[in-house]
């Protein structure tokens, strides 16, 4: 079929080869005229503006926004504006889900489709596929069953779960309908929420046996420390991680994806030392921890795997300092003059 | 090579077998009679005791142990009275490292080697390879390559690493000598400490998509308990879990093994009713837990996950009566009529 | 001077009298006409309606909400509609701050200034006095000083901090304009989160000392559970709970109000029987766990005493079932058939 | 009566003083010879060593040492060479219980008696009096009840609990004996880990009020950062908080001594400046969560306090590398350059 995509960084562009490489025909858009001509020349057809975009569609038409969070409102009420009743706006992006609640809802009053697209896959997809979590009415999403098949990874990329039978579900193929308006996005909120703390998880681990030469390496014993009470267990000063990380990837019950790159990572550099291990976060965990909260559920762990990425940014240091200054306060203790 | 295996339960037997697919003799023990008859009716040569055991190997002889923590230490004393100088047990079952250095110093003593493996793959291991971390010293570990390549899924069980070449190492074969004595069963260690964490992340993602039609569903509201400030962000009470999972195995960032798992056991059981969600745990998660602490390191989702289990057995009860009689002293709250 | 009251439950009926006695007038509304008159019985002018109650009061008048949060919204604009510009509205519930910016601005707009008043106290609040803290503009605030003045505890229920002198500020005497419309609320919130880190970080600690004597008792070991490793060193089977709150009201880095009323309740009921451990939480917590991850700041203490009052009320169970079907999964366990 | 002080730092000298104020005959020893004669400058009999302030006491003698943790084991193998069955050997420093349960069996063997006691007060405890909590067998604790009557602060230092009546018990005057040996040092390290979660609550909540501003203040938003949903809901950027922490000082919920502290800290400092924010810690908080993990219960408040400090020292820094290079491999993000 023939869509239309508004947004060509990466992750748009791929998808747009991948549309085009499995047969399908794509409108592209972009701010950057460049982004634009580079994909006609790999087969798209080129549009100056949204509306000369929405112009070279034919209706029932079917739009794909992969923009920054921050600007998919606006560009939402332009296309709004250029639509008719019955066409469809694919949010592909990383927005809210409630800001698909909410533009749902504004679509709707005109008689246009509001599709929310959970998209992973990061810079593998164009050749892994890109896995789809989908919100909005079911005839839209239907119409656009093509489309998404052709961006999933297909049946292929895992073995069959023992139990599944017949013809592939969509789930299978790597594409869910989740539900109404923004349950897309609210299920890959969740999933981008496990991933903060899958990769936290294997990060701690590696600390872990990486500290594990501290009985080797001596630590201090002063009047405010008391000295480790067995040394002798924590002889190990020299165990790989790289080879570590590598060795789970086979048989362990802690395989991964996520543990193959860190493999991968490990290997180029040991000591990471390219990296200052300020780590970002996208909005996503802390939805679904602020979700976790609203829903009165429990999320030790992803919250703290959010929190751990605050910290590495350093809004600990106020909450910190407040500390030695207790500690002065009641025991007179003097901070250790060690540089932070 | 020849090899004595002590302890044939499930880990155990399946290992011999995949021993003896390999063709490596094995000579099995256990307590139970007809463990060994099962073995040596699948091809191993049958022991009626330790010491028959051991005289039916050559030396330098190599016996390895399979068998519950607690019991370990009994037989490993029991062993030192019948090996010579030179030969090597091996404990590859989920002792303590701690218990590894000990012995370890021990059967030096009276030269003796000693070799940790921590070992994973679960029932899965016979078919799948297990994935073995090793302690111990060089010379013990080297003897033993030919039984732990046999033991070890071998590297096409997944995709090279980019960056590695030239013949795999062991550990691209799925086993590594970590270190000293115990850094195998350390190693092992931190690796279950991880997937408690990845088990909880999966655990706890799919707890607030469970969650996500708490708006639907309605909440109490009551001097005491504020109102859900946006219920209409809380619509989704009809999210499948099954095909959630499902359609995360294929192209997202947080595919896994232990996802595949969890896919499948919602497919069987969507609500999970089979379960009372009272979770073990055999040690190794507390026992990095307290390496950590004690090496001044943070981990905090791997204690989060620790604590979950703990707290899924009952142990928060007290903790939280404290704060229900808290709550009536300074408040007068009383506690809400519903069962815990 | 003259203030209303609407909102006779115990908390308002309280602060009424607390007015009362310092000499101030309150004319007092409440849907119970036996609330209204029980205070009337005390000195109160009563009002069978917002409108007579408004119309008992001198411009520029105030009015002062202590109600659930969830009608609060609907009195306000009740009163938006009989009060007239430079009259104030003060909430000293228990409403998000956000309702306050919302609510002031629709004020603001008629001209009515729109006062938040966090108000920490409890049912000791009458004798002890109210911590109030207080946003809105300057000018309502300040015209309320006595008010507040009366409401709050007065300079003599604390020591001074060294460092403070001359006439002791509001903050001393117990009430703090902490800024504009939201900003007492927001600073009560936060003393609620805080609160709950208090409450659950005593709850802890006591519920370790009552497992100290896990050695004494003995503990299962099978082929799932390691032993514990040292049970010597766990023979506090008998430590006095009671006592130790007790002893850990003088002297100790550790004493507070809290704990006061901790020691309070054990001696009371040692074994806190007559709980089920339920622990409900109002809001405040929520927000501020929110308000931290809205701001990017860690507050791993706050938001896991939030999450262990959801767990004890059950919220966890399907992450544990999870769990348990992952281990089922991969290692064969079947969940030990103790009851939950 | 007499008894001997080993270790004459601040708080040994305080305790000294106490003891002497209190009409007790003291003899004092130290490594430091001007420790000793500062105190004989104040009414105690100097000892040149162990052996002469042994020989300085009458049988039943009574030792107290306040010292290192680091240095306790050795002079007490120095004193059970010099004392006799009978005598009493008092640690009241902050040695882990498991040691007191080692040497009270050592000490036991010759007849001696070993009294461990947790000492919190820090300071102020010269004037305000110590907590102590006490391990050991009856006969010596009650032989030396009047020097812990002496040392502790007395019943008129709390309101007495509601329900207490008659006289008043020891814990009600601020010494408590706990149990058996290692008993009162078990206390005194659950008390330091719920003092670590105190001290981290409060400065959590205060970072969460100093972070309030952030939408008055702007924040970044790119593609990898969505934007703050709602930036008119954090304008407070001008919040006191020594005022805030002085307003909760009288009749909130949240009074206590190190939130006293705390108030004095920002009052003189409100920036803080003075600390880098490096919290150390002593030990009794790693052995806090130790214990509840060996006993199976969940401790998460004490241990996050705990794993704060950890990052406050950079712990966290490998682990925050090995996520910032997952992120690189699956999404190509480049670490922002701002430095840490």
């Amino acid at each position: 079929m023939k869509i239309g995509m508004v947004g060509l960084g990466r992750m748009g562009s791929d998808m747009v080869r991948r549309l085009l490489r499995a047969g399908h025909e794509c409108v592209v858009y972009d701010v950057s005229d460049q982004a634009v001509e580079q994909l006609v020349g790999e087969g798209a057809q080129g549009a100056g503006s949204p509306a000369e975009l929405v112009s070279a569609l034919t209706p029932p038409r079917a739009v794909w926004l992969m923009l920054p969070a921050a600007i998919t409102g606006d560009i939402v009420t332009t296309l709004l504006g250029l639509l008719d009743r019955d066409d469809t706006i694919v949010d592909g992006g990383n927005s809210s889900y409630r800001d698909d609640i909410d533009r749902a809802e504004t679509a709707a009053a005109q008689g246009v489709h509001y599709v929310d697209c959970g998209t992973s896959g990061g810079v593998w997809g164009l050749d892994r596929g890109y896995c789809l979590m989908i919100g909005g009415d079911t005839t839209a999403v239907e119409r656009l069953d093509p489309v998404f098949a052709a961006l999933a990874p297909g049946v292929a990329a895992a073995e069959r779960t023992p139990g599944r039978a017949g013809d592939p579900s969509p789930a299978e193929r790597g594409y869910l309908h989740c539900g109404s308006p923004g349950a897309g996005h609210f299920v890959k909120m969740v999933h981008n929420g496990i991933e903060y703390a899958l990769m936290a998880a294997y990060a701690e681990g590696l600390n872990v046996i990486r500290g594990a030469g501290v009985g080797a390496r001596g630590r201090e014993a002063d009047a405010e420390t008391a000295p480790l009470r067995d040394p002798r267990y924590y002889p190990y000063d020299k165990i790989d991680l790289a080879a570590v990380a590598e060795v789970w990837r086979r048989g362990s019950v802690i395989g991964s994806w996520l543990l193959d790159l860190t493999a991968e990572a490990l290997l180029a550099d040991p000591g990471l030392d390219q990296f200052t291990g300020r780590v970002s976060d996208s909005g996503e965990g802390r939805w679904t921890s602020i979700a976790a909260i609203e829903e009165g559920v429990s999320a030790p762990l992803l919250t703290a795997a959010l929190f751990s990425r605050f910290a590495s940014r350093g809004s600990e240091l106020f909450a910190d300092k407040v500390q030695s200054a207790q500690r002065k306060e009641f025991g007179g203790h003097v901070e250790k003059p060690v540089p932070r």
